[in-house]
């Protein structure tokens, strides 16, 4: 696979996220319209909605661009996605015999607010990554009980909150909550003092399901995957989480990048699961490559200040695969729907500068990050920017995925002073 | 509050569960007509679609009726809550001017098939009875420590699965799962062998919010009550659970009985919390009565056979009313809307035979209970009826709620050979 070629001249640069290979889909809107779903072309977004409406992009007797997610052509299925995506390409290739029509439903990216693009059904965060498992495992139980014991046999998650989930460039209030130290006699009432970043996936499930389905199938039934960062006060969850695990820590906010990149653009970055110390039973099992190689990054920016990199890992550093992880939350007979996130779990690397949270960069708080601005940090300050970004190298191309960034607001003086 | 006669007959039968002074909420169909909301009076339901096409009920200049759920109805908030209440008592009670319209747009609820109330929009299970959470601490860590440190100062809940509720009289399939007892070498995939129920209420918000809300605006958010069983797998669970809580044990289904019973019908029975060990934080103390006292039961019944009472309590039996829990849920800021489905956690009395599991009837399944018909059970059968009841107890009058009841049939054979 190498760089294919658009008149969208922008969308040719090796390096530009953007390229006719990627066609990441997102909801946009401008000072002259409402939102509406867009796919992203070099520094442009063709508008959809007015695609569908000219006759330029037709799969359906239904349409399938009226509202402001991608959730319709989601529950459409894997042929209607080919099929759209096809016509994309085709449309946005060199030497499209629409170029004239088309040409006139670009919007450039500069202009466009980015908006949800996708109504989330429910969200569920894993917890599948092994250098992050252990590395928390290490800091609260110690090295020799670091994993629990289910931890390489099942892709633990836990059920997060959908009305959390916010796009990119949403300021997040820094949360308050009932906290407690190991050395307090009572809790208190406080905002988080160590409010933290996790550096993750998220995959959205396209295709409904009503009872156990198979890996392979799984893979079939997902959409795209997104840059998410799942916001966790440390603090509150120390104390809220046992028995029944992470609660009000969680439910702040967690970002998505704007772009769904899909499937189909992530193909060819496909990548095989870690080598397994225990064999998985039959119905978790690999059946092909089902991870990518995608390139990750962390950068932190003080208030007014330039923003420093603070993590590099890549997805493949993962232990299951979202399509394992899909399979596993259907075990049960868990209804899945179209707009089901699912976030990967913090995805850290085997060395100290590929962590995926403060909480494993800064050691529980005890090793301080020096930023290139000189200022430190162990976990976030008010006013702070966090921004992931995220890219997988083709041959003379990028897949890009667009920036999940989130300035830290200071917490409320007295949240029940109205 | 004494009985409120109406001129549908049925209704004013003191042990009625439906009388005037209820008029609970419910979405049904017939042979003739496709779901649409309804309110149950006696042993009829006023068809409200109807009502509003034919003006008998009027609100808002937008119709309120279109759609098969609560939730415009909820959304409005609650003086439409209150107006309609006021409209449907007028139009149901003795010499109503408006008899003979209304008597046409009632179907006898034998002829109805009844359908979720609500479209749940997020569900929330919570871990706040204290007779519960004391017996199931000592079965597994002994009775010192049988309440984890935080229990008496915030009310314990995860994030639960909203795809998974379903209306009383959905068939529940036994689920299969990952399963490792503490004497096995190693997980298997199974059929789960300790399947039981959980007997809760379900509080369902109506009015959103946006950031952290006071126990009384909490309350003032809540729209009415329903039954709840949190069909629990118990195996699956043990398993699973550590460290970030219960997932597939609890992604089975959750049932809800068909009718949401109002604040405004149980107004007359609110009661306070329970004398507190330890003082509550500010922003999560009682500040009025917010449960309920609701007499409640739990029945089984072997395939084919009669039902035997397994559990009698009560709702003021819960350490935390659903004002608390929906105020700690939105203390880090965490969005709720129209539809969230908040479970009180099972509700256990002090004796045995007012425990809301079999895990704790059976006490883990080490005490089987012998039903009246001779059967004997740790945990469900396959083929059992298992039936929650609830209702409160007026003077000359009942609140009742409708039963909340499931067949549990056999786990498939195998669910990846299709």
């Amino acid at each position: 696979m190498s760089l294919k070629k658009s008149w969208v001249a922008s969308a040719n640069n090796p390096s530009h996220p953007f390229p006719l290979n990627n066609l990441p889909y997102g909801v946009f809107s401008t000072a002259d319209s409402d939102p509406r779903c867009g796919v992203a072309i070099g520094d442009m977004i063709l508008d959809l909605q007015a695609a569908e409406a000219e006759g330029l992009v037709q799969l359906n007797d239904e349409p399938l661009f009226e509202m402001p997610y991608w959730n319709e052509v989601m529950e459409e299925g894997p042929a209607v996605w080919a099929a759209l995506r096809d016509r994309l390409t085709a449309l946005l290739a060199e030497e499209a015999p629409e170029q004239a029509k088309t040409e006139l439903l670009l919007v450039p990216i500069a202009e466009a607010e980015m908006h949800l693009p996708v109504a989330v059904s429910e969200y569920t965060d894993f917890y599948a990554g092994r250098h992050h498992a252990t590395n928390v495992g290490t800091m609260f139980r110690g090295a020799e009980n670091a994993l629990p014991p289910n931890w390489l046999h099942i892709p633990i998650g836990y059920n997060g909150r959908a009305s959390s989930v916010v796009v990119s460039g949403t300021d997040i209030r820094r949360p308050w909550g009932q906290l407690k130290g190991p050395n307090d006699d009572a809790p208190r009432w406080a905002p988080s003092a160590r409010f933290d970043i996790e550096l993750e996936m998220g995959a959205i499930v396209g295709t409904p399901s009503d009872g156990p389905i198979t890996v392979q199938e799984a893979d079939d039934h997902i959409f795209g995957y997104v840059l998410l960062n799942d916001w966790s006060a440390r603090d509150i969850q120390a104390w809220e989480y046992q028995p029944l695990g992470p609660f009000q820590a969680k439910a702040t906010a967690t970002s998505i990048s704007p772009w769904i990149v899909t499937k189909a653009a992530l193909d060819p970055f496909r990548c095989d699961t870690p080598v397994r110390d225990v064999e998985l039973l039959d119905h978790l099992k690999d059946c092909g490559p089902m991870l990518y190689d995608i390139d990750l990054e962390v950068t932190m920016a003080p208030k007014g200040k330039a923003a420093s990199t603070i993590a590099r890992t890549n997805y493949k550093e993962m232990y299951y695969s979202a399509a394992q992880q899909l399979a596993h939350h259907t075990t049960s007979g868990c209804p899945m729907t179209p707009g089901d996130l699912l976030g990967s779990g913090t995805i850290s690397g085997p060395t100290k500068d590929s962590r995926g949270s403060l909480l494993e960069l800064s050691w529980g708080g005890k090793e301080p990050l020096t930023l290139e601005t000189g200022d430190e940090r162990t976990f976030i300050a008010d006013g702070d920017i966090l921004t992931l970004k995220g890219a997988a190298m083709g041959n003379g191309y990028t897949i890009g995925f667009g920036d999940c960034t989130g300035t830290v607001l200071p917490a409320l003086q007295d949240p029940f002073k109205r």
